[in-house]
């Protein structure tokens, strides 16, 4: 398994803000390097419930770990993950970084633009309840009742707080299930629902 | 009960990066006014893992609800709760707000700051696992086993991922159980730990 010590978070304007601060939080407290990024440089990048954050710079070239936000998909909001699929920009982006050897992850609608980057044609995976049958659409082999789909070089988990999990099992694949621990102990969580690993082949 | 919808959620440098969001999302999602404040104007305030936010404004006079953040409390970090307690600013800003008749509520370590503002003396609270001892020390009724503490005009919750629960359980007692049920449904969260709830005497 590559070193996914190199971590980048997508966030674009309508991003759900816990899909993108739980993994920050808890990478970076285990001891990832964590950027959060965008597509275009930016001052700020406006979540979808008001959050104004300024990111650390642009999405790389190939990092080791892209995380990818969602936001916005029930609500067809103007400004989100829809919206992103609409015009296209990031799921190609996120399609060259996949294609370059950057392992993708996916939370909550983020996953939506994992399909739309082609990246789940066939493959399990999950993502919010609101957007299953929209992630059936792609060709995915959908897994409604997984919390965490890792795949290997993608990785997908259900609605926004499942992002909490996608970190905790990430820092367990790479750092052990006893780092996992401690980070799920310091912010007082209980792991819930399944791992489905179908990495391990 | 007043209406808590107008809130402001204060945050400072070295504010835990959960804390302060999860309650944002959740209770402007379920239709609470929402602002991020420091107490002072600045352009960026900076989380502990290195989340860089945009305030909305300044702590105002008598918000009907105030989150208190923490962050830093176990660290010892130089800026984050613990300093903010030596430094005096926030705890007495807290008290002034509370006198006035503002609802204050502490997640994580921030129930630290309502301690050092003196609402919590002889009354029934928790915090983050690592700071129990230290908020027995300012004559608190710890309730270690209680993951939210609801005494009214002060409520508490456990560490980081508690706030999730202490957001939800806000919406309940402003907007009724099924406002936070949905909002659970809404982030795929399912309610744990105990509500303490002594504000109904």
């Amino acid at each position: 398994m590559e070193d996914m010590l190199d971590t980048e978070i997508l966030a674009f304007d309508g991003f759900d803000e816990l899909d993108v601060v739980a993994p920050l939080e808890i990478l970076k407290s285990a001891g990832f390097e964590v950027r959060l990024v965008t597509s275009a440089p930016c001052d700020i990048v406006y979540g979808a419930y008001g959050l104004k954050v300024r990111p650390d710079g642009v999405l790389g070239a190939r990092p080791a770990l892209l995380v990818v936000s969602g936001g916005g998909w029930v609500t067809n909001a103007p400004q989100g993950a829809r919206a992103e699929v609409r015009r296209g920009v990031l799921p190609a982006e996120i399609a060259e970084r996949h294609a370059a050897g950057t392992v993708v992850a996916g939370v909550c609608t983020g996953g939506m633009l994992l399909a739309a980057a082609g990246l789940l044609r066939g493959r399990p995976a999950v993502t919010h309840h609101s957007a299953l049958d929209d992630l059936r659409a792609y060709g995915v082999d959908v897994r409604p009742d997984a919390r965490v789909v890792d795949d290997g070089d993608v990785i997908t988990s259900g609605g926004v707080t499942s992002g909490i999990d996608l970190a905790l099992h990430l820092v367990a694949r790479e750092l052990g299930k006893a780092a996992a621990a401690a980070a799920a102990a310091r912010i007082e969580y209980d792991v819930r629902g399944a791992v489905l690993d179908t990495s391990q082949g």
